[in-house]
């Protein structure tokens, strides 16, 4: 794929609830890329400890410091606080690229199902509170649980990109490249970002079925 | 996976919609496996032309033969006919597993768009307009491109099963592990089923991006 010449080596990575496990995994992963890492929490101080507990080269700090300073930033914060944090950060997030993983979903005793999400996805949703920011949908199926793993070398699946710059979803591309075992697949525009996040759902039903980490691979690409 | 030693050999398999490239793809290659396969139409001139275009054993008949005498029944019919048809089925579909492929899609200039649902899903609609059915989601993201082509004789790729009935749901499976190259992989309930037909739009958007013919695999399963 061409997005395999992309130079993206430099680039340093915020992460906007990085103290989550899904945004500690991807911290993890892409400082042992070598990347530069921002963790970003509400609060500085467990910004801080989540990087020091990584055991690699990473800092911590607010949100919006990490928002102003990483050159690109992945929101990985609860679904419930989504869409008021962005909006608080809408002026620290202009002009960059902003990769969504938000998977809206509720749980019952039947297991996971999606919310149903007013913008259409969570990604569209800050695609509208962020109108200068380049909005990029990706990294919705990657379990925690294995970017966590020190014993997973390789981190087999493929993540969907989704969106409407393809500077920015050759960006993304990329970057999921730098993370071993992972390849970024161009997966459609912003407003087929829906049944993406919500497939986590059917991730979900099969890990509870199979007692595994599932992720998907794109065949024939 | 327990599905393995399910032996479905012997059920014979009834398409309804089984003229269009999705139905007739799937017709072949259960032909291919051994099944007893009809193929059903609103007209059974067409049904029976396309069942000997196949060159397998293989019968056609209307819609209403197929659905009452075939063990398990494939819905490929197009979306705009859905509800219309599957209700005037109901009584040759009860009792019986339906499995429930349709993908409701819109198109435009921009590519392929998941079409809103009264009842959540194609899938969810079936299960309410054949309520002594046992409906099963599934074959969903199969290229009718690759099951037609006689150059390959693997089709890589998994197929997500949903549904609510455990029994059905394995039987599908099987089924599904009948085509050479795929496995049937238990995916949730069917009130998960929505964002499984509206990832087809995705793998459209993959197929025109990468000049591909995409499908699915689930990893650590």
């Amino acid at each position: 794929m061409s997005t395999d010449s992309l130079d993206v080596s430099g680039i340093s990575i915020g992460i906007l609830g990085g103290t989550g496990d899904q945004g500690k995994g991807l911290a993890r992963r892409f400082a042992m890329a070598g990347h530069a890492v921002l963790i970003g929490s509400r609060s500085a101080e467990r910004a801080a400890e989540a990087a020091a507990g990584l055991g690699l080269p990473a800092r911590g700090a607010d949100n919006a410091t990490v928002a102003a300073e990483a050159d690109v930033v992945i929101v990985a914060i609860p679904w419930e606080g989504h869409k008021s944090t962005l909006e608080s950060l809408r002026a620290e997030l202009a002009g960059k690229i902003v990769i969504d993983c938000v998977n809206p979903m509720g749980f019952d005793k039947q297991g996971a199902y999606a919310l149903a999400v007013e913008e259409g996805s969570a990604a569209q949703q800050a695609a509208a509170v962020l109108p200068d920011s380049r909005v990029v949908a990706a990294f919705h199926h990657v379990s925690a649980v294995l970017l966590l793993d020190p014993e997973v070398t390789e981190v087999d699946l493929d993540v969907l990109v989704l969106g409407d710059d393809r500077e920015a979803t050759d960006t993304v591309q990329a970057l999921a490249g730098q993370i071993s075992g992972i390849r970024g697949v161009y997966a459609g525009r912003l407003r087929n970002a829906h049944q993406v996040e919500a497939l986590t759902a059917n991730l979900i039903s099969i890990n509870r079925r199979y007692k595994a980490h599932a992720g998907l691979r794109v065949t024939d690409v």
